[in-house]
């Protein structure tokens, strides 16, 4: 029992703090993405891409969530992108005071479009609001098509579902009808945008659709 | 602070109850492994292919865990081996008590090799013992090399990294040498073992060195 108020009142304490960040970024003009995937299923590969075709055309920020590492950051940062790293030490999800805390470090950046690179687990962070505007989960055809159902929360949460290694697509038993269905079942509203982050297949439209979303945030 | 001390209950209450299972599991003379990965890794699809190899010549059991679905119970039946499903409802990790139970209904069956395959999660699982003889982490190619250091509790505690999708290896960018670099860093006393669970490549080692472990339980 105790157990349970202890998280009833870590997630009342952390959408708090999300209702705080979703205020501050409205008042920035910003478009706050939550980017959430398991482990090694392309996010980062995913945002080098995003930012090759937009950067040009809209200001980018990035902050990085890991366990530990930089490695991801260092990757963005080459890209020649604003980039925050959070290292949470072990724990298994972003919450929105660390992402507070890291926003204060760009907060001087006319930044339009944030994205926040979750730790790669499919189950907890999808628990916690960090107070970005939308969800997206990456998953790579590798992973398989039973994820939707195996992991509903997440994909229920998202506003759009990138369809990571379509190239590998011809090399697993990834079953694209029954996908579509589940995802249909657990989320009939969701985008889903098939892309591959090594060839560039797909990223046009996936970038043409963030921009779109950027715009609507001014109105 | 209340949520430190609160976990740290929660674990010592963990132990206590691996602890209990552990000595059931010895004195039933099984061999106890806890199977890890991300979501998608292939930790079903091997152990399909485990089953097909050692089937005929050793007891199995499977305990199966995930959020959600008996897809991947069915999956074992489908095998000829004893499963029981846990199905966590959301939590992100297999805990000792849950196995205890679903141990209750494997009890009076004869097993010599029981696997427990717990959620696919390569943060939260590491953090729970379940009274297994050993864990065994399985990391697919196309997850990256780069896992190792990014999840490093996960590799540093397994016995054995089954390196999976080993077919599809051509298709990425994993860095081999890397990989065996890191892993030597985190855990120098680590077995590997390359595989591919939709071709069996490598499968026969992997089973050889599992009947060796399990021969070694009952002296």
């Amino acid at each position: 029992m105790a157990q349970i108020r202890m998280e009833t009142n870590i997630l009342g304490a952390n959408d708090m703090l999300a209702a705080k960040n979703r205020r501050i970024f409205k008042e920035a003009g910003m478009l706050v993405v939550n980017l959430m995937s398991s482990p090694g299923s392309g996010k980062t590969t995913l945002l080098e891409k995003t930012i090759e075709g937009i950067k040009g055309r809209i200001r980018l920020g990035v902050i990085e969530g890991d366990l530990y590492t930089d490695q991801d950051a260092m990757r963005i940062e080459n890209k020649g992108v604003e980039v925050v790293q959070i290292n949470t030490e072990g724990t298994c999800h972003l919450d929105a005071s660390m992402v507070e805390k890291a926003w204060r470090r760009l907060a001087h950046h006319p930044i339009q479009l944030l994205f926040i690179e979750n730790v790669g687990n499919l189950v907890c962070p999808a628990e916690f609001d960090l107070g970005e505007h939308f969800k997206v989960v990456v998953l790579s055809t590798t992973e398989g098509h039973d994820k939707v159902l195996k992991y509903p929360l997440v994909f229920n949460q998202a506003r759009a579902v990138v369809l990571n290694k379509i190239d590998l697509l011809p090399y697993t038993d990834f079953d694209m009808d029954a996908f579509s269905r589940d995802l249909q079942l657990v989320n009939p509203m969701v985008k889903v945008f098939r892309v591959s982050g090594r060839t560039g297949e797909g990223i046009d439209q996936w970038n043409q659709w963030l921009l779109e979303e950027v715009g609507k945030q001014h109105f």
